[in-house]
C-alpha cells in the first residue's frame, strides 16, 4: 500500500490506540475536514458541561462564597498544576492566568529583571510577531534596546545580549529548536532565554527542567477554548527572585490585608495579578484534561506518525513541503509552500477543508492529535493536490 | 409606617418598576439574603444560555471561522460599544478586553505617556489597594515616583504630580468623589486623572465626557460573571495620543501581515493585546446587557431608593452608619462599622445573610438594584441589629 491509497489512512486508523478519544469531542456538522487544530482545538463535552455546570452550581449556587468553597481564588495555580505534567514541568512551577500576550510581556519583563542593569534583548524575527510586539513595546517603556537576530541552529553570537525570545516551534515551518541546547549555548554567554511554546504545547513531549522561563498558550493543540488563558512556567530554582511587573492582589502575601505595601507571595503564585476569568479557566482545564489523561507521551507519537503520513502523502502527489523532514525537529503540522497560497486556501475552504494559511506562500495543514484522523490528513492532502493540478 | 415594619419594605417593593427584572436572573437555593452582588453579581439565564450557545454553536460549530463568522475578532470592541452607553460613554471609546489589574495597568501607563517625561504618579492609600500595588509596579518598572496622598474633597495640591489614580467610588465607604470637579482641578496643573470606576459602574449614572481616562470591572453590578474582564475608557479626541504598554497582534494595524513592525490601529483598538477570551466576553456582555436595557437612570434611582432605605433602617436599629447621608454622594452600598465586624460577618454568614466584610471594622451591605429586594435589606439590616444586641 502507498500513502496515496485511502485504505493506507483507513488501516492506520484502525490501528490508532488514540482514536477512542475522538468521542469525547464535539465535532461540527456538516462535517468538514479539519486541519486547523493548531490554530484552535475542538471542545469536548466535559469542557461544554464543565462550563456550564460551573455557571449553575457554583456561581449561580453559592455565589460570592465560591471563591472559597470552589477553590476560585487558587484557580490559577490549581489549573496550572494540572497542565504540569503535559508541558514537562514540576507542580508549583505553571500558573494559568492571563491572555498570552500579558503573560509574555510578565516573563520577558522577568527575565529582565533577574539580572540588574539588563538593557538588551534578542528575538527572532521569524517568530510569531506578537513576540516582536511584546519585545517592542518593553524596548519603548524600559528604554531597553531590542534586537532582531535570526537564531536558531549553532547560532552562538549572544556577545550583549541579555536576554532572547524564542519559539520552540516555527508557526510557519513547524521546525523544533534544540531548546536545551539553545539555552545553554545562551547561558554561557549569561543570555536568559524565555522560551514561547506556543505551538508546542500539547503535541511535544517536553521536559523543562532545563530551561529558566517559558509561555505558552491553551487554546491550540490544547483544546482550552478561544482565547483561553495562557501559561507561564518559571523553574522553581528561580522563584525567589522573580519580580513581575503587573501588581495586583491576586499576587499579594495576604490578599485581604488592604493597609500594607505589596509584598508578593512567595512561588510562582506571584505572577498572579487580579482577579482570573474563572469560565475561561474552568473551559481551559478540561480542555487539556484529555491530553493529560491520554498521556503527552502517546499524544505526541500520534503527531510523528500523522505528520510522516502527511509529508509521505504530500511528497507522493509531488507538494512542496517546507517542513522538517526529520519527524525529531517536526511539530504538529506539515507546511507546504506553492506561490498561490492564497486562493488554495479560499478554494479548500469551499470544500470545506479547513487549513491555516501564513503570508506570503505557506499553507499550514495541523494535525492535532487527539482529534485528527489519517483519513482526514489523506483526504486534506489529495484535495489540495487536485486543486494544484486543476489550476495548472 | 417605619423603615423597621417589614410591611413598609413590602410596599417599597410592590411599588419597584424595576422587579420584573429579578425573573431574569439565576438565583440561589436553598434562599438567602444576598447584600453582596457589589462583590460578585448573580448570573441571569441568558448568560448562561448564551455561553452554552458560543460553545455549541459556534466554538463547535464553526471552529476557527468563528473568528470572522461570528464576529469575535472584534468582541472587545463590540462589547465596549455595548457597555458605553451604561457607564456615559459614547460608541468608540470602551474597549472590554483583559482584568481588571492588567487594564489599570495599560491605562496608568498610557496617562503617564501622554505627556513626555512625565515621572510621579498620585494614589489615595484609601482606595482599593490593588490601584496603590499596580501604581508601586509601575513605578519599579519605569522609575517613576509614586506619592500616596489623601484627596478627595477640595484637594488641590496638585504641584508636581503628572498623573492621578482615583476611585470614583470608595470600596468601603460608598463615598461617591465629585468625578469632574477633581479632573478638573487636576487638569489645571497639567495633571492627568485615571478614574477606577469598579464600584461605580452599573450602579451610577455617569457621564464620562469630562474626563479623560477610566478603568472599571464586570463583575460586580454589571453581572458579568466570577472575574469577567473589565473595560478600559479612554475620550476619543486622545486616541491619536495614546500608547499602551503590552503590544499584540489585536493592537496591530494589520493584524495578519506577519512581517512589519508594529503599527498600532486606530481609535481605542489600540488597547488590545492577544486573542481576547470569548466566552469571558460572552459571560460579560449577556451580563450587563439587562442593565443597558432597564436602563442606567433608573437602575441609579432604583440604588438610591435601596441605599436610603437601608441607611433609614439601620438609623432606626441604632447601627453605625459610615456611608454618606447624602444620597448623591452615596454609591450602590450601605457601609455599617462595628469594632466586631468579624465575628458579625462570620454570624450572619451562618444565619444566610450574605454581606461583605472590609477590615479593620466594616461590613458592606451591597444593594444591586435588579436583583436586590427592599425585603431583603430589611431583612439583612434587622438580622444584623439582632445579632449585635445578642452580643452585648
Amino acid at each position: 500500500m502507498t500513502p496515496t491509497d485511502r485504505e493506507t489512512a483507513e488501516q492506520l486508523d484502525r490501528d490508532d490506540p488514540l482514536a477512542v478519544w475522538r468521542d469525547e469531542f464535539v465535532f461540527p456538522e456538516p462535517s468538514r475536514i479539519y486541519l486547523d487544530g493548531n490554530s484552535l482545538g475542538i471542545p469536548t463535552r466535559r469542557c461544554i458541561d464543565a462550563v456550564g455546570a460551573v455557571m449553575r452550581d457554583q456561581w449561580a449556587a453559592d455565589l460570592i462564597e465560591s471563591w472559597w468553597t470552589h477553590g476560585w481564588l487558587d484557580l490559577p495555580l490549581t489549573v496550572g498544576d494540572e497542565l504540569a505534567p503535559v508541558i514537562g514541568a514540576q507542580p508549583g512551577e505553571v500558573v494559568v492566568a492571563e491572555s498570552t500576550t500579558v503573560t509574555l510581556f510578565q516573563i520577558v519583563n522577568v527575565a529582565l529583571d533577574l539580572v540588574p542593569g539588563r538593557r538588551v534583548i534578542a528575538v527572532d524575527p521569524r517568530d510569531f510577531p506578537t513576540d516582536r510586539y511584546v519585545a517592542a513595546g518593553i524596548g519603548r517603556l524600559r528604554d531597553v534596546e531590542v534586537r532582531l537576530i535570526e537564531m536558531g541552529d549553532g547560532f552562538d553570537d549572544f556577545g550583549g545580549i541579555d536576554v532572547v525570545l524564542r519559539s520552540l516551534v516555527d508557526y510557519r515551518t513547524a521546525q523544533v529548536a534544540d531548546m536545551d541546547a539553545e539555552t545553554a549555548r545562551a547561558a554561557a554567554h549569561g543570555t536568559t532565554t524565555v522560551w514561547d511554546l506556543c505551538h508546542a504545547a500539547g503535541v511535544l513531549e517536553l521536559d523543562l527542567s532545563g530551561i529558566d522561563l517559558a509561555v505558552g498558550c491553551t487554546y491550540k493543540f490544547l483544546n482550552g477554548g478561544p482565547g483561553a488563558p495562557a501559561f507561564a512556567y518559571v523553574a522553581s530554582r528561580l522563584h525567589d527572585r522573580i519580580v513581575q511587573p503587573i501588581w495586583g492582589w491576586y499576587a499579594q502575601s495576604d490578599q485581604f490585608a488592604m493597609e500594607r505595601p505589596f509584598e508578593p507571595r512567595s512561588g510562582i503564585a506571584r505572577l498572579m495579578n487580579g482577579t482570573p476569568s474563572v469560565l475561561a479557566l474552568t473551559a481551559a482545564r478540561h480542555g487539556f484534561a484529555l491530553t493529560r489523561e491520554a498521556g503527552i507521551h502517546a499524544v505526541h507519537a500520534k503527531a510523528n506518525a500523522l505528520t510522516t503520513y502527511g509529508t509521505d502523502l504530500a511528497d507522493a502527489l509531488g507538494l512542496d513541503v517546507v517542513s522538517p523532514r526529520d519527524v525529531a525537529r517536526r511539530g504538529g503540522h506539515v507546511a507546504i509552500a506553492h506561490p498561490d497560497a492564497r486562493r488554495l486556501h479560499d478554494a479548500l475552504t469551499e470544500r470545506r477543508v479547513i487549513v491555516d494559511r501564513r503570508d506570503p506562500d505557506v499553507l499550514r495543514l495541523g494535525m492535532s492529535p487527539l482529534t485528527t484522523r489519517f483519513i482526514d490528513v489523506h483526504d486534506g492532502v489529495t484535495a489540495l493536490a487536485e486543486l494544484i493540478a486543476a489550476g495548472r
